[in-house]
């Protein structure tokens, strides 16, 4: 079991609502940490999960009627950690999909405040769970796009989606045109991550005006592309919070070319 | 905890290598079912979490090498649980994206084989994490877009994305209308799923040119879309296996319209 660490803050992602459904690495944070600010939709099964003498702080907003403004969550997290304590910023389902993780984020890096993010189960894949219906098959969908009514979240529709690509060809050129023919920028971000979460974990950030000429990755990879990226540009990509674990990189790379 | 029944077959994601990635739910079926089917990409340190006794099986995949063919597997999963064993169905990241368990759940719906599906941690989460980059925000994305660039699952680029609307707005004739003016036929399954995975769950399934008349969804809740559903609605959904829990309906349901 890992314990919450005095002085850092956990994004952790609360899933859908069944407390089954927290990963193992969310629940071991939860029971360990200090203090606990989290979202109206986090269900009070998840909440109970928190040891009986941690706070545990409701900073929801409803309808934008904001009883905390997001300065004052960004305050009080960078106040907990620096008075010591370990602190867990749960919100529901994944909290990097519509979670408005990213003004946290920041307010977190300008501070200094060691953080790490702790993805959770995203109410797309916890409804296919329910109605067990997989949401891509090779005669019906090739894609999934994930978007919101909620109209305070998506004031421009016109705004591209964020792209994300599993298990990318190998010819990144070709990927590259495709996007720059479609009349993205060279300058929009893009990132590669390999073998994402385990021992040999890779990260490459580029543009992509310049993503042809990346390293192809090591399987299993991931491509993301996109404006909303560009955080991972401004703030950098901090080193990880948790001890590396020996990297072990095969000598060839897995390929299906 | 939750032990993994006899005679039932569970799909499972096995996030995305990282064992603290699993969910808890997960980690407690692994630890007790008598049989285990996993595919290549499942870490090791995953697999481990398997109790001594239990048959740990690969039917991977590689490159299109099929070790096994997807009958193969269809009728171990079959013949496992009607020899009365639990059975894990272990894929990694989420089983529903790019997972090919459509082929999978028809073959265990057919021959009538109890079936439960459990979310995992897809790898656009994951690498978001360690990106520490959110996937939207307000001022640059309003939507994720998650493709393959294996060819074997995408032979049909031009194939219409299955739809996952967060928080749908209450007003489901506005959104139908802007689906069928993008020329999708009113045939096209859809589906409301409501609080899932909490007690109060409910599915109604539905298609396009009905949606507009189906009863606003109570909050939290997502509207999916798009031809993968077809086989939702061939099935059926068929009853849950977990011990229903107490429902409590709000008189008022949430809204912010």
């Amino acid at each position: 079991m890992t314990r919450a660490q005095k002085g850092t803050v956990y994004l952790v992602g609360a899933g859908p609502g069944d407390p089954e459904l927290l990963t193992l690495r969310a629940a071991s944070l939860l029971e360990t940490a200090d203090v606990i600010y989290h979202d109206d939709l986090v269900s009070q099964e998840v909440l109970q999960l928190a040891r009986a003498t941690a706070l545990v702080i409701s900073v929801g907003k409803r309808c934008g009627a904001k009883r905390v403004t997001q300065l004052e969550i960004n305050n009080k997290l960078i106040d907990s950690a620096r008075r010591g304590l370990s602190v867990v910023r749960l919100k529901s389902g994944d909290p990097l999909i519509f979670g408005r993780a990213g003004e946290e984020l920041k307010a977190l890096a300008v501070a200094g405040t060691p953080c790490e993010v702790v993805p959770g189960i995203s109410a797309a894949m916890a409804a296919a769970a329910a109605l067990r219906c997989s949401l891509t098959s090779r005669d019906a969908a090739s894609s999934v796009l994930i978007t919101t009514g909620h109209h305070a979240q998506s004031p421009n529709a016109a705004l591209a989606p964020t792209r994300v690509v599993y298990m990318p060809s190998s010819d990144l050129n070709e990927q590259a045109e495709k996007w720059l023919r479609e009349g993205n920028s060279p300058e929009m971000p893009c990132a590669l991550v390999s073998r994402v979460s385990q021992s040999g974990q890779t990260i490459f950030r580029t543009t992509l005006g310049e993503l042809a000429t990346a390293p192809a990755p090591v399987s299993p990879a991931v491509l993301l592309a996109g404006w909303a990226l560009d955080q991972m540009h401004e703030l950098g990509v901090l080193e990880l919070q948790r001890a590396p674990r020996e990297i072990e990189l095969p000598t060839v790379p897995f390929s299906c070319e």
